[in-house]
């Protein structure tokens, strides 16, 4: 059971008509497909006991708007291993990420490409993008400069990390846009923490999609929507889930109190009744009184957040340099050899 | 209405069969008062309408068992208007936050000082401590060498930041401890970020207190007590709430639902009661249900985390300053005039 | 007595026709004004004992010329007192600077200003502009969206660090232009760290031009001119001397050695002669062999670094707040009435 | 030809006699053992064409004397290769180097094992040992609280970087002892970024010797000895140069300007025996002049100092980790069959 949410709350991340807070095409399937007809939303599964990979894929406008997420593809690995260190699992995710990474790109020739590390890296469950794009191996300046020194297997990549309004008074998107009307790259990746529906998805998830990213995503709620409409070119965005919005705990737990309860007692299931029946402005009001002053400002991380941002950060950057310089890719196939 | 908690819970930070974690002994006295008397238990009120000072002196065992707080005094500073950037109210609060540190330090004559910058520099909520020291100025290495440089009015400082056990794999209070031995401090003061139980307190209370720090305490759970027992001399604590225990939002928002529904129908009512009436084991359940598979270990907190960090941690180094140095504090007090 | 480049040298900083490396265009008129008359020159002193000012123009394109400087307005504060912490001497130098700022700027009405912090934040001696960036306070957002936050007497302010060309890929002029054309601000304010001739200046000399930057000057080599030909606006640059070049050490020690030696003996007069007859060509072979192989890349700057940099910037970013919003200034000259 | 030191000036890691600063025992010996018989000082030779090693073992006091460095075993690898980055040298190094730190350390059984990051984390090219204290495998809580979790194949190790007398106030001696009494390792090692005489040795040569830290050496200028005798137990030191010293610069410019003008001309070599025959009190005058006001506080370090750091750090902290623990070295060796 999951409150529902009136249509015109517009609160953004959520799953239109439920509580339900996900940036994570997967989850919101997972949410939805369990009561209702999905039409317009495919979901393909692969992968091996490891990693589990779902594509999903959302043809229509009508799927998009039954999902609350923009038309186009999305491609989640899971790996519930990833939350302990395992070098050799970091590894083999690199291997399966950085090939998923290529076929969602269609990497073919000379592109350049541009990398944005969204979030604020003064704060840790936001700083995934920044501490991505530190890692990145940049070749731009090199393959225009010196190209010698490379040599064959690189392509053009350049990285950036444009903050956040607060800190810099600029709107990413317009940051974003003025920067690639002057490097005019041919694709933008952009990499974002997300917040997810579950805690177990934080840290063990990862997404890629053609969407670019939509307003109210991420952890740090973009303005602008930094996409192909809004940039000219194909962007993709790869996240991770790293934070749960603290209203998702709020209304989970009544939830997960009434449904323990139902099973009990005849009480318990009146009462289950009576939430189910609340209008969802009641519940907000509820919520709002536990969280206030903050409202919808409130993250839930786990303390021991910056080795799991640290770890998962060297995975999508090994996976990114796999995936964009051939180079990288066959030294990652050799070392998995070795395993 | 609050879960009881069974005493053999043992979770650290909990006031004793009640489901609320908080570090603030004025938080444990709010939810305590509210119901029970509290013998052992003296608070003392102070201060104005931009700042409420609350002096809670805990004088017997007995009163130590209710609070779930140890013996000692406790003094908190209620800031509300702290949390808006506001520099004329920060430097009020420097100037009423100094005169309480130095009635708790008892300060006179030529006391040598240790400071403690506790938490993780890598977790934006949990770095206060480490931020404090950062700002603090530190005087003991000219005292011995070049004290002509400092002249008149300054006592003799030094800080560290000891880092949390998964950095170095080193108990902080083994650190501190031998430290201490070497550099042979008259007191020392502890700065930690701390949990609190409600929302509004986040970066708007500060705490100082005599006791020290106990285990568990503080957002980043410590193992060893640092205080008079462990160290051989006065340990003082300054803390302030930068998040709240997951658990705490969960356990609320069942409570707020409860009540809320309680208002409504003779079914709320009935429900009310049930809920009342739940085993907190049966809670616990619930609560863990949802925050699987992380349990115990997660925060919740501001996304803004970082300027918030920031601003008080300059309030926390200036009224150090000020308590320590009686030039500074004269300074101070003259640029307090112009206001 | 200087080694005399020859002019096809183009070493970026270097004042034509000497070994004399200086972004500072006080500097470059003291070493040309010992010997030579400098058409095109103007300079006017100012200040007291604390703080002297130097307002250099250069009017003419021979001035510009001679001095190795782009044509325009440079004011100097030289202020050796800062290199010692002393917090009443920073608080008078604010209040000195941004008015000398102010004038430069030739603020009036309401315009809006992007700050950019050159240099590379990984490097302590090159993060003096991302640390100022840091400090500053940024309002553009707050104005856009909720201008009664801040009331009457700001202005808008954004600010933002690119990086350099090897963490990003993007030569910063590209970046900075690129955002410009999207933010659209009235001026653009560019603050960096120098590279000066004379130890002496490091921290204790604040520069501000109507020049903009100038290719190869500051400590980060930029190759891309920042100025209102490059950014279609009013390009200011802010810059304290932060290193002096390697070249520089090497070449003034063999000067002074040979000076040295002059006072002493005919031998020694005998030998500068010869040092004075040497071709360049000559000199820079033998300094490039000590400093080989790094050749022209190499800084000089003091071990104690950071809280120079930590100390200045505080200083920079405190003139930059009361220059740009006339209600920081009335409370920075309400603090400096109680001194 | 060096400029000769007078005994009584006692600089610190200047080699006694020439005004050759150096913490590298191999250059000392190579400055000293160019002109004179050096008793009681062995060097041996190893490697291949990509890294030499030399075990530099002084074994008497009168040695010591000469070197002006403590009587015990230093081991180097020069790298030329190490300025580019260059993966498959790096792994290459990790291979060799860890094996010497194991034939150095004496390894076996289960010692614990302290590491110390010594150096300024604000100062980039001081910040060498608190990166690699960062980038280390900490094992020493897991041991002794999980040992489950790690298996066979790893020993205790535990690390802190203690900061600077600046920043802290305390002696990082003090801190060190004051610690070590408390966790009791066998062993400690410290890392320490170092100076060099030549600049091609900086982030190109690695240094690990049995003899511990000796006040004045390193970036940061210890005062208080870090070894056997001050903390009971062995002190292994492994330092990398990241600077040259001012002093270093300003000496050699004098000394290359006067070997290139002895062969040039009769004049040349006049000057050439007069500098030879100057007392070192006027040279230091001379070197004092062009340096002032810093005198001997001023480092040369190459502007892209960052990347060299990260780079030299994470083949440190590897290369321990696999000396340290079987289980990682066997991983290594197996990841070097693949190159």
């Amino acid at each position: 059971m999951v409150f529902r949410f009136s249509k015109e709350d517009g609160l953004s991340g959520f799953i239109p008509g439920y509580n339900v807070r996900t940036d994570l095409a997967l989850e919101a399937h997972e949410v939805l497909s369990a009561r209702e007809e999905l039409p317009g939303v495919e979901v393909e599964k692969d992968g091996d006991q490891d990693i589990v990979i779902n594509r999903v894929a959302i043809t229509t406008e009508q799927g998009a708007r039954s999902m609350g997420k923009a038309m186009g593809n999305y491609t989640t690995l899971d790996v519930p291993g990833l939350r302990k260190k395992n070098t050799a699992l970091q590894d083999k995710v690199v291997r399966v990420f950085y090939k998923e990474i290529q076929r969602m790109l269609n990497l073919n020739g000379e592109q350049n490409i541009m990398v944005i590390g969204l979030g604020n890296w003064n704060v840790t469950p936001d700083a995934l993008g920044p501490r991505v794009v530190q890692e990145l191996f940049i070749t731009r300046h090199i393959m225009q400069m010196k190209p010698e020194i490379l040599g064959e297997g690189y392509r053009s990549v350049c990285a950036f990390s444009p903050g956040v309004l607060g800190i810099t008074g600029i709107e990413t998107g317009e940051m974003i846009r003025g920067i690639a009307e002057h490097v005019r790259p041919d694709i933008i990746v952009a990499i974002d923490a997300l917040a997810a529906h579950r805690m177990g998805r934080l840290f063990t998830t990862l997404q890629i999609s053609d969407t670019g990213i939509v307003p109210g995503s991420g952890v740090g709620n973009r303005r602008l929507a930094i996409n192909r409409e809004t940039m000219g070119i194909p962007v993709y965005a790869i996240g991770i889930p790293t934070v749960v919005d603290a209203v998702t705990i709020a209304g989970d737990s009544m939830d997960a109190l009434a449904v323990s309860l139902k099973k009990e007692s005849p009480q318990g299931n009146a009462f289950a009744n009576v939430v189910q029946g609340m209008e969802w402005g009641e519940k907000k009001e509820v919520i709002h009184d536990v969280l206030q002053p903050f409202a919808g400002d409130l993250i839930v991380t786990p303390k021991e957040i910056d080795t799991q941002i640290e770890d998962i950060s060297l995975v999508i950057a090994a996976s990114l340099d796999a995936a964009f310089h051939p180079k990288i890719a066959q030294e990652e196939e050799e070392r998995g050899k070795i395993h």
